[in-house]
C-alpha cells in the first residue's frame, strides 16, 4: 500500500545561495515537470534516459520563470527508488516559490517531512535504521557523528542485526519444529547449543546496549560537568580549549557558543561543558535547591571537572575537593581535578598537587588556562574518555533512542529465554521469548513496523528530506 | 588572458537542508574529482558524457565521507562554458567542508566572490549585463523584479544597446571615411541623416536614462513616505495592506517587517513605508532637525501619503495637509491624503472630504484601516504608481545604477555630437564624440572593460555565484 502520488519539495537549504534544488519524486515526477518545462531544443523529458541532465526553461503558460538545469531520474535507479526529477534553478527564494507552486498546479502534491526517505525506506532503497541515519548525517557536526551516522547508513548496524536474527531463526525453527512433533516428545534443539546460542546473543545484544552511551555521548556530545567558583577561569579555559579545537575552515557552523553550555569540538568529537553552580554547604532552602541541580547536572555527566585556583590555600582547595565526595560515580565517570593559574605559583604546580587529597580523583592536572599551558594535556584526557578506538574499528556502536530502547527490550526477552532453558521450559514457551526477540530486533530495521512508528521515525525529518 | 585554474565552491545555502551542490570549474575540474570519487561500478569520470550523473563515493584515502551524485559538465556546454562537476553531497556543513577541503588538497582553488558569473562572461556565455542580471534574479522577491532580472538575463536590454551601437558605427564609418579623404573636403555622410540618426538616439538613451527611476524603485522597493500624528493608524493601516498581500506561500523569506521601514509586496511590486516623524512647526532647534530629516525622506519618495484622522475637527486636518505645501514635486510624486477612521463618523465621508483643502494632492482616498475598507483602493493607487503596462510589454527598463552612469554619460556626448553637427564642426571632432558614446554602451554589455571594473561588478556576487 505505498502511496505512488507525486510529491515535491525544496531539497537545498532556504536563504541566500546561487543555486537550489527543487525534487519531484512518484509516478507522475517527469510528466508533471514536462508540462511546465521547455527545452530550447524541444527535447522531451519523458523520453529522456535517467541519470541525464537538460537544460531548458520552466514556463507559466507565456512567461519564463527560470531558465534550469533537470536532472533525470528513472525508477528504481533514484533516492526513493521512484521515477524522480531534480530541478536545479536560481535560488531565489521567488522563483523557488514560484515553481513549486506550478509543480502543485499540475498535480504534485508537497512532500510531508521526511517523506523521501520513507519512501526510499518502503521502496527496498534502505532499512529503517540506514532510513534514520540520513537524518543524523545531515546533523551530523564533528568527525566522530559524521562516522557513525555514516556506517549506520551504509548498513553495518543492519549487517550486524541481520546475523543476530539468522542466529535467532535457527534457534527458533530448532524449538518450533518440535511443537509441530509436541506429542511424540522429542527434542530436535539440542538445549545445550540453544543456552550456547542464547548466551552469545545476549552478549551481543548487551555490548549493542552498552555502546549507547559512548554513541549518545558522540552524537549529541559528550556532557561534561564544570564545577567551580566564580573567577576560577571557568572561561577563560573554555576559550583556551576553543582554540584547541582545529577547525577545518574558519566558518564551520554549529559551534555557537553559549553561555550556560558550550559545544566545543575536540580531535573530532563533541563535548558539551555544562557550567554548574559552586557547590556551598548552606542552610537556605533556594541555596539548597541550586546545589541539588548542581548535583544532577554533575550526575548526567561523563567527565566532572573541578576547576580550583592554585592561588587559593591548601584547605580551602581541599575543601571544594571533599564536596564533591559520595557524588561521582567511580565506575561510570571520570573524575578531573584541573587546578588553574599554576602561573601565578612561586614554588611549582608539583608541590602544591603533593599537599591536596585528591585519592578520589583520576586524575590531578595543573594548567595555566591563561598562557595556555597543559590545556592539550586536559584535552587528550578529555577526547580519552571517549573510546576512538572502537570508534576506529567501526565496531557497531547505538546512537539512537529508539534502537536502544528496543535493544533493552531484545535483552529482556533473551534474558526470559537462557532463563527458560535452565528452568527446562517447554517449547512453546522458549519460542514465544525467541519471537519477541525478533520482533525487537525487527523494529529496528523496519522488517517489523507500524504506521505510528513510522510517522514518529519521519515527523522529525524536515520536508525536503 | 583567462584565468583557466580550476575553482570550487558551495553553491547551495548554508544551513539546513536535505541536499547541498559543490560546484567545480576548470580545465582540471573533472579530474580532481575523479581523484576523490570512488564509484562502485568502477566508472571513471573522466571517461563520461557531458549532462550525465553518476552515483559513487567521496573518499579521502580510505575514509568514505559521504554517498553523492556527481554531474559532469562538458566544456562548453557548461555555465561557465568551462569543464565543470557539481558534487550533490549531504548538506550537513561538516560534510561540505571536508569534501571543499579535500578538492583544495587536490589542487582546486576556493573561488572568489561572482567568479563563476565572471568566467561565464569571460567565455562568452553571456554579456556583462547578462551577468549583472543573474545577481539580480537571484536576490529578487518580487514578481516585477524577477520579471526584470529575467528580460535582462536573457538578453533583452543587451540586444536595444546592440541596435543603438550598430546605428553609431554606421554614423562613425562614414564620418570616419571622410578623414581618409580629408584633403579633398568631400562629405560622404549626409549631414541631415546624421543629425536624424544622432536625434534618434539620444531620445533612446535618454528613454533608457527615464526609466531607471522605475527600475530602481521596481528593483529596490517603491519608496513611499508615510506622514501622520500618532495614533493616527500607521500600524493598522501597514498590517492592512500586508493582508492584501498575495503570497505565494506564508513563508516566503524577505518580506520581514521593520520598526522604521516596511517593505510589503502589493501585486506583485515591492513598496517600502518609510514612517516620517509627525511635521510640526516648531521653534525648537532639535525638533526642527527632526522635522528636517522628515522633509528629506519626504523629498526622496515616489509616493507621499499623509495619514489623517477622520475624528479630528476639520481645520486640523486641513492644517495637517497644509504643512505638506511646498515640500511635494507635483511633476515626479504622487501626493495622496488617505483619511482613516471614517468607520467612526457619522455622517459620511464624503461630507468630510467635501470640508478638505485638498487641491494640492493628486489624490484624496478615505479609508478604515481596522475594518479594511477602501483598503484596495489604496493597494491599487500605490500599485498604478508603477507602469506595469510598460514592464508587461517588455520595454528596455534600466534597473543598475552602473548601467544607469553609463547613459547618462553617454547621453551627454551624443548631445556633443548633435551640437557639433549644428556647429557644423568637421569629421574628426564628431567622430571622437561618437567614440565617446560607444564607448560608454561597451562598458555596459562589457564590450568594452577593466580588470578594475570586473573586480568592482563581482565582488558584489557571493562566493559559489
Amino acid at each position: 500500500m505505498i502511496d505512488q502520488s507525486t510529491i515535491c519539495a525544496i531539497a537545498t537549504a532556504p536563504g541566500s545561495g546561487a543555486i537550489a534544488i527543487i525534487r519531484l519524486s512518484g509516478t507522475e515526477a517527469i510528466s508533471i515537470c514536462e508540462s511546465v518545462f521547455h527545452s530550447p531544443t524541444n527535447k522531451k523529458l519523458t523520453e529522456q534516459k535517467g541519470n541525464t541532465i537538460h537544460f531548458g526553461h520552466i514556463v507559466d503558460g507565456d512567461e519564463l520563470i527560470d531558465e534550469v538545469l533537470v536532472s533525470v531520474f528513472r525508477a528504481p535507479y533514484s533516492f526513493t527508488g521512484e521515477e524522480s526529477i531534480e530541478i536545479s534553478c536560481h535560488a531565489a527564494s521567488y522563483i523557488q516559490q514560484r515553481i513549486l507552486k506550478l509543480l502543485i498546479d499540475k498535480g504534485a502534491r508537497l512532500a510531508n517531512p521526511g517523506e523521501y526517505t520513507q519512501r526510499a525506506f518502503l521502496n527496498g532503497k534502505m532499512d529503517l535504521s540506514q532510513a534514520e541515519a540520513v537524518a543524523d548525517l545531515i546533523a551530523s557536526s564533528s568527525a566522530s557523528a559524521h562516522k557513525l551516522a555514516m556506517h549506520q547508513m551504509r548498513g553495518g548496524f543492519s549487517k550486524e542485526l541481520g546475523r543476530l536474527r539468522d542466529q535467532l531463526l535457527h534457534i527458533t525453527s530448532m524449538v518450533e519444529l518440535e511443537l509441530d512433533f509436541s506429542e511424540e516428545d522429542v527434542e530436535f534443539a539440542d538445549r545445550e547449543q540453544l543456552m550456547d546460542l542464547a548466551v552469545g546473543i545476549k552478549e551481543l545484544i548487551e555490548g549493542l546496549v552498552g555502546s549507547f552511551s559512548l554513541g549518545n555521548a558522540i552524537k549529541n556530545g559528550v556532557p561534561v560537568a564544570i564545577v567551580g567558583n566564580p573567577n576560577v577561569g571557568k572561561s577563560t579555559l573554555l576559550n583556551a580549549l576553543l582554540r584547541e579545537e582545529k577547525a577545518i575552515v574558519s566558518d564551520i557552523e554549529g559551534t555557537t557558543r553559549d553561555a550556560i553550555e558550550d559545544t566545543i569540538n575536540l580531535k573530532g568529537v563533541t563535548f558539551r561543558f555544562i557550567d554548574t553552580a559552586g557547590i556551598r554547604k548552606t542552610e537556605d532552602v533556594v541555596e539548597n535547591l541550586g546545589i541539588e541541580r548542581t548535583f544532577d547536572k554533575i550526575k548526567k555527566a561523563t567527565v566532572v571537572l573541578l576547576l580550583v585556583d592554585a592561588e587559593k590555600p591548601v584547605d580551602v582547595l581541599n575543601e571544594s575537593i571533599s564536596k564533591l565526595n559520595g557524588h561521582i560515580d567511580k565506575d561510570n565517570q571520570k573524575f578531573i581535578v584541573v587546578v588553574n593559574k599554576i602561573d601565578k605559583l612561586q614554588d611549582g604546580a608539583e608541590n602544591l598537587i603533593g599537599k591536596l587529597n585528591t585519592e578520589n580523583a583520576d586524575l590531578v592536572i595543573p594548567i595555566s588556562a591563561k598562557k595556555h599551558s597543559n590545556t592539550e594535556r586536559l584535552v587528550e584526557e578529555l577526547v580519552s574518555t571517549v573510546n576512538l578506538q572502537q570508534l576506529n574499528e567501526c565496531d557497531i556502536i547505538v546512537t539512537n533512542t529508539r534502537h536502544y530502547e528496543a535493544l533493552c527490550n531484545a535483552n529482556e526477552a533473551i534474558a526470559r529465554v537462557i532463563n527458560g532453558l535452565e528452568m527446562q521450559l517447554s517449547g512453546d514457551f522458549l519460542s514465544q521469548d525467541i519471537r519477541e526477540v525478533l520482533h525487537y530486533l525487527g523494529l529496528i530495521t523496519g522488517q517489523i513496523t507500524t504506521d505510528e512508528v513510522l510517522g514518529n521515525i519521519f515527523k522529525n525529518f524536515c520536508i525536503g528530506k
